[in-house]
């Protein structure tokens, strides 16, 4: 009775949406308190309400749960209204995706043993949403049964050297594969390595696993940390709650889930990790960068090379091309520039090219070592 | 007795500055009422008050005369409230050169038979001032003897395309020659041509001549536009001026007194057009462009090549290099840029690189098309 299933896993599914980025690459728009996730940087909503939007059919508002950071969690929780605020975990200092995860997982395991649990990133793109949730239906199933744990691997595209890369073996279905292993960012060769092989995919960041699965593995890999990840959980819902977390989650190891967990489990061979793969194109994009946004505007702009991406009160460009141009308050002129970024915001501006944008960071430390605190 | 002398000559010199320029190539910072010989481009003083300082050291502030256009004539008044009102002549509408200076020449003669007039553009930067007002002092002896013309040239220092220049013939003294020929802009090949004979010089669009020479010339060379000025300066001085200008002035020819005077003068023969160049090094710059601009700034930075030119509340350039930055306003980041030029105003940025920053004259162009004349 499949519809009675899906009742079932719909109850039994939580989303944890970590939040917690800082979003500096997005510097002038992106700011400590107006981070990525809660930007529009892709249609009128935050990438936190389209992540949440999205995932909304596969499960209930109230099972949604936020980890996130003082400085975007009020904005969060405006944004979100309908998310239970207890359920807006607030860390008091970044301690990355493993306790953050962790903490949701020892949380969720406590209210309901049976929880499965999916980690999603706030700010990624997905734009074919019904494939995405039709992947995760799947994941949820497989996650439901044994100690599996589930990863969204992104076809490769091209030989991007800023992503992780999940190496597959067996193939049980046609879309489903055992994790053989975890890479890191690769160089450009190793890349076009990869690429080439075929059984390589891009880590979207997207797991799924039941709580119980996951807190035995931070358990098991995570053993320094795991107590105080039990101690806070313990007292989730009584006022105890924020003092413990304040107190222990800055003890807590500052360590990625993937590292914490998955590539210690998948060095146990691929037959006994219980590591899998659900490869799809989804129209994933992290959005790491100005260039990458212009990629993803551009891409859905009538003509081919060359286009401006527009987002502006008043732009005129006169034998300009390839350029990105942000810009709410001023009318802009573009006279003869090439794949230029141009950022402008209520306080600043930023040019650079897209080629260099990634390097936005540095301007970002500048200001902070500055103490131009005020443009941080 | 050179002291006597030289009061005398002063008595009679009357600085006639025409800032009827719209100023475009300085757009998004120059507009209509806000035209290149208003803005202080170099330094704290405006264009227009630099050019009637340098030369009140050779003249008297009430011997100043000014021909502008309606736009700015407030603003000018506002910069300069010590040059008598009724000495600044708001155009009706522009007619380039040789009505402006003729009309002030037909007003001179009427006030001062023995004027002698020096013509200045409003807005051109000249370093070293005491070096030009002994070239100028020499000028307006020259052009006290006869009907002698005497024209600045500007020893060129490159092949500049977008000069005028002056052919130069008998050589008089150690700085004095006679003009052969005048010559419109060259091509590149020309101009490199021209800068190799080592006999041309820039046409600095300053001229020293007396009232009285001026006035035939004109009545010879642009006899149709010649009755309309003599009318209007007749009732210069009486409730009628205003209404006579507004009348007459439009019907004179469009015409610069280089085309109306100078070339057909030049066409009689060195030796009996009476056409003299003081050719010097007075670190002349008529800032035509954004690019000029940048050059000017950067000559004065210590260093050598990419200089970046920064005018700005707060600039942060890294890995940038040769860009001129302007912005009051905001905070820039440049990252990765070379070469750029980039102005912020309260309603308007403009990108654009050196090489290009010619053509924004385009823009203004379409906000003119556009009838987004708040932004003109």
């Amino acid at each position: 009775m499949p519809v009675c299933f899906k009742l079932i896993m719909k109850s039994a599914f939580y989303p944890v949406i970590l939040a917690g980025g800082s979003g500096t690459r997005f510097w002038p728009r992106s700011r400590r308190r107006r981070a990525k996730q809660v930007l529009a940087l892709d249609g009128k909503q935050t990438m936190i309400q389209k992540t949440v939007e999205r995932l909304a059919p596969v499960s209930h508002e109230k099972d949604f749960w936020i980890i996130t950071n003082e400085f975007v969690g009020d904005e969060i929780q405006r944004q979100l209204p309908s998310i239970p605020p207890k359920q807006m975990v607030i860390e008091p200092e970044p301690r990355n995706t493993a306790p953050a995860i962790g903490l949701a997982a020892f949380i969720l395991e406590r209210i309901d043993p049976a929880s499965i649990i999916g980690m999603f990133p706030a700010d990624h793109v997905i734009a074919d949403e019904k494939k995405f949730r039709k992947v995760l239906q799947r994941a949820i199933e497989i996650a439901g049964r044994g100690e599996n744990i589930v990863v969204m691997g992104v076809r490769p595209s091209r030989a991007e050297t800023g992503y992780g890369y999940i190496e597959t073996g067996d193939k049980l279905d046609q879309e489903l594969f055992r994790v053989r292993r975890f890479t890191e960012k690769p160089n450009q060769q190793r890349a076009e390595e990869f690429v080439t092989a075929g059984n390589y995919y891009w880590n979207s960041g997207i797991f799924v696993w039941s709580a119980r699965t996951l807190t035995r593995a931070l358990r098991e890999h995570l053993s320094e940390t795991t107590p105080y990840l039990e101690t806070i959980a313990a007292a989730w819902g009584t006022r105890d709650f924020e003092k413990k977390l304040g107190q222990l989650y800055p003890k807590c190891e500052n360590i990625s889930i993937d590292y914490a967990v998955l590539e210690p489990r998948s060095a146990k061979g691929e037959h006994s990790s219980n590591l899998y793969c659900l490869p799809a194109d989804f129209g994933w994009n992290d959005l790491g960068s100005w260039a990458a946004l212009y990629e993803h505007h551009a891409a859905a702009l009538p003509g081919t090379n060359g286009r401006n991406v527009v987002e502006g009160k008043d732009v005129y460009a006169v034998n300009a091309t390839g350029n990105y141009i942000y810009a709410k308050n001023k009318f802009v002129a573009a006279v003869g520039v090439h794949n230029l970024v141009v950022v402008e915001t209520d306080d600043a501006i930023l040019i650079t090219t897209r080629e260099q944008s990634q390097d936005v960071g540095k301007v970002v430390k500048y200001l902070n070592d500055k103490k131009m605190t005020d443009l941080v």
